[in-house]
């Protein structure tokens, strides 16, 4: 099977089964021809995932197609953004069907989800690695920015951040797991969840958004970078959620929470007057909503104990060029 | 030097120089924020270059970072579009200044020429491979598609189809080239020119359109596949400009000439009423351009030799999954 059949065979349904009237020529020609509506501005995003280095490469293809996807639609979700129109561009040692339809099945379904179209692509022989690139689109002057963080604002994240990296760990067996977590920490790490409709929902809400990609420490230091100030975060309310873990070290789990890459949760800034009535109107659908904290004039990042006591902390976090 | 203040250091001028009021948020954010014009379409497209696949392991970086760029703005003329915007996923064995200096001069000069805008990025660490993903416009309904070709059209070329592919094969060594033509074929193939001009003039005249990019042949083929037709060609229009290597066989300069991919010239048809006043009105600014055959209602490929003899070619080009 050559290139085109290829590309051919596993991608072209998902444009035959789309009924987006805003793609005016998908899969096939030298570009996608695509009109968005007068009053939206343009979200653009590209994310590679790299075989050994993004994920162990014995992965299931079905993930490796889920995850290379989420963690773009990951990044519309964190400018409250919806997401459109997807470019894939596939490098691949060689042509094994049976990993590119698992592969697509990953990719497809999650695109399907969320209503996501796959317009272009290119496939080369080379290394495993997956590039997309995504279009996505927010009402005019609506899209929600990493520098818009005040002193005074809640910090609040989605979800429960470091399972991601405890399952990694668990998987690299540097970390025993009792066995219903592993697989659910697994499941975490492999099939994140773009946090889309939180996201939206956040347009309301959010001073400053950033997905949790390189881990938590990490991602608030982007935000508070941008915006020039700083936080308190309160450590129990990053270690409260891990109850069934009581084997590990507290210094693990929270070390996990602060410093873990791969969650793919928001982490936002709320104005101080609206946090009450997010929590109060949170769907209940949702992935769960925690208040980790508040913006301080001081820069920097503290961490305050149960006992009130602060401590600074360093934005560490994953990063491809750090030995 | 981390990957953050790689990007930052190395790219990130582009946008501080660009006077682009369209690019609301570039570089630094989750996704770029930009505004496209009520009355255009996008066209977007993915394109990866991997080393050793695409190019040379040794190429000049300068080379590298060009082409990269190029072979995507070359997809946006084959459209007849005009390029904009560009977000870059590069993948890196290691961190070398010297080289990111090359690459991104390179890249950002050729981004400059076109007026096309760098607002985003991913960096990680892994074998060499450039992906760059752009987005052009259009006015509506004015995108030129491959599948417009008719019978009894003309079929144009720009420039000279096969110098990319000659190039190649003297740096391979399995060809010997006069010295002036061993530099201007490597030329050819290492800085390609995206005919963004030449696609532009042509959404007045193109019925169809592609970028060489497989081969004369192949791409042909995309293009009478897309149209339901067939065509003739004549081989003299092929191989006439190769004056000064007279020391070559024939057939190896009509093998490049159909063959050899890498030229990212422009291939279109133009209903015949129209060619002579395109030949009239073609700039001499512009890739030089020459008529080379017709749409014929039977499908497939025949060369038409000097003595009006037809003999079917078949449309085989530069496939990365043939072996």
């Amino acid at each position: 099977m050559d290139e085109f059949s290829l590309i051919q065979h596993f991608f072209s349904a998902a444009n035959l089964d789309s009924d987006n009237k805003d793609v005016l020529l998908g899969i096939g020609d030298d570009t996608a021809i695509i009109k968005a509506a007068q009053d939206e501005e343009l979200l653009f995003t590209i994310d590679t995932l790299i075989s050994g280095v993004h994920f162990p490469e014995d992965t299931d293809p079905v993930a490796i197609g889920h995850k290379s996807l989420a963690v773009n639609l990951s990044d519309i979700a964190a400018m409250g953004g919806r997401a459109r129109w997807f470019t894939l561009a596939l490098s691949l040692p060689d042509v094994d069907a049976n990993w590119l339809q698992a592969f697509s099945n990953g990719l497809l379904s999650l695109a399907k989800q969320f209503d996501v179209s796959l317009v272009g692509g290119d496939t080369t022989r080379g290394p495993l690695s997956i590039t997309i690139s995504v279009i996505g689109t927010a009402p005019e002057g609506t899209a929600i920015r990493r520098s818009g963080a005040r002193t005074g604002d809640s910090i609040f994240v989605t979800g429960k951040p470091g399972m991601a990296a405890l399952g990694l760990a668990a998987i690299k067996g540097s970390l025993a797991l009792p066995g219903t977590a592993q697989a659910t920490f697994q499941q975490k790490l492999d099939y994140p969840q773009p946090r889309l409709l939180e996201g939206d929902f956040l347009r309301n809400y959010a001073s400053s958004m950033i997905d949790i990609s390189d881990g938590l420490a990490a991602d608030l230091g982007h935000i508070l970078a941008a915006s020039h100030c700083g936080a308190v975060i309160n450590t129990d309310s990053l270690t409260c959620w891990q109850t069934g873990l009581s084997t590990l070290p507290d210094s693990r789990l929270l070390d996990a929470a602060l410093y873990g890459g791969d969650d793919y949760e928001l982490l936002f800034s709320v104005p101080a007057g609206m946090s009450f009535s997010l929590e109060q109107d949170w769907p209940g659908s949702f992935s769960p909503l925690s208040r980790i904290g508040e913006v301080t004039e001081d820069t920097g990042i503290m961490m305050r104990d149960n006992s009130g006591k602060l401590m600074k902390i360093t934005a560490r976090g994953y990063n491809h060029f750090h030995d």
